[in-house]
């Protein structure tokens, strides 16, 4: 404000910057620990103003979340290009990039929003509006590694690798904010690793497994991570 | 009732009779599919009486689910004897003897309990309660795992290997209950390969990991699990 003049904000200009505002605030503190005046302070506004725009807490939170979830699911984008070892990797440190951003905000919309009471009867509503959200990013992750393993229609034993190697990263992601005792570079190669070990399990007793791995492999790089792990695996094993 | 004569159940034996007639059918649809009328009359007794020994829909439902989680946490316990992969694999048996017998009622403990408005402005700290019982079941495998390897005070990767594959054995477990398209013998065998290889993973790239894994592999017989995943996996990489 060096011109001493306040610029007057559309309404949705002024709903994005609260939007903004609450992001920054959960980066630090649980959104259930953040207060509607703190919110209204730290966007330079009065508190009754904020209702105008957001009829409750909720609808501010849930828009929040809404607008992190989509974030979220923009970071799982990648060129079909270079090595699908490379391609992982590079997803993965964006998505650190994103839970290092958001800190205590992910973990909540991981644990289904804001676990306090914030609006009496609708809070139920909120916790399933935040689960089906989360779903929703999970399925954008889903379709994307489908989309660069060349599979259209999965196999069920591939769904299910792919499928629980991503609730995978989230709970590695939720423990690592917890204290951060491994370096998040060592957890996104980490990942990386976790999931061609998955698939290699899943082809070590399934045929149609084996050959789909088969496939993917043959054009991954000597020096990609997933010779990389099986060359470690070898060495440990002997 | 072959005498005619309808016993009276004392408050505590009738308190456990509903629990169990709610957990009955929690396994057959989703607890908010299921109404206080249908639990009536399952039990054989009149709606206003399920009242007198639950307050509201929601203690009955906490009750069930507080009771499935003590059930659930005891199927964790496990002699220690014989080969830890044999260990492994009975558990898992165990735990997808539950995931089996409560269906959707294991799906909404999961998930944060049942996804509607079944109490007004109780309703987020039901959310609340639910996930710290499904934390506390978690907390109960985390430290039965660690006994069985022997280990007091784990290293931050060690802690991030088991936590993190506790995680994706509720994944595969609700996954599997969405269809059954796999059968669930395959993924209680492959869900103690998937310990084995994510444990392998983080021996690859850390020398504490490596020095605990020799240690623990040591005594494991050459037609467990262990040995039988590195076997197919070097066969794999071959």
């Amino acid at each position: 404000m060096t011109t001493g003049v306040r610029r007057r904000m559309g309404v949705e200009e002024r709903r994005q910057q609260l939007i903004g505002v609450a992001l920054e605030l959960f980066a630090r503190r649980s959104p259930d620990e953040v207060s509607i005046d703190e919110i209204a302070s730290a966007a330079g506004i009065s508190r009754p103003l904020v209702y105008h725009y957001f009829p409750g807490k909720l609808s501010l939170y849930e828009a929040a979340l809404k607008r992190a979830a989509q974030d979220l699911a923009s970071r799982f984008e990648e060129p079909h290009e270079g090595s699908l070892g490379g391609r992982l990797l590079r997803v993965m440190r964006r998505f650190f990039d994103f839970v290092d951003q958001h800190g205590p905000g992910f973990s909540a919309l991981m644990r289904g929003g804001p676990a306090v009471s914030v609006g009496g009867a609708h809070s139920m509503s909120h916790v399933s509006a935040t689960n089906a959200l989360v779903d929703s990013v999970r399925q954008v992750a889903y379709e994307q590694i489908l989309s660069h393993l060349r599979v259209e229609n999965p196999p069920a034993r591939l769904e299910m690798v792919v499928r629980s190697w991503i609730s995978l990263v989230e709970s590695t992601a939720l423990l690592w904010l917890d204290g951060r005792r491994v370096p998040r570079a060592e957890l996104e190669v980490k990942l990386v690793h976790d999931f061609a070990a998955l698939a290699a399990v899943s082809a070590a007793f399934d045929e149609e497994m084996t050959a789909l791995l088969r496939t993917l492999l043959k054009d991954e790089p000597n020096d990609g991570p997933f010779t990389d792990l099986a060359t470690r695996l070898i060495a440990l094993a002997s």
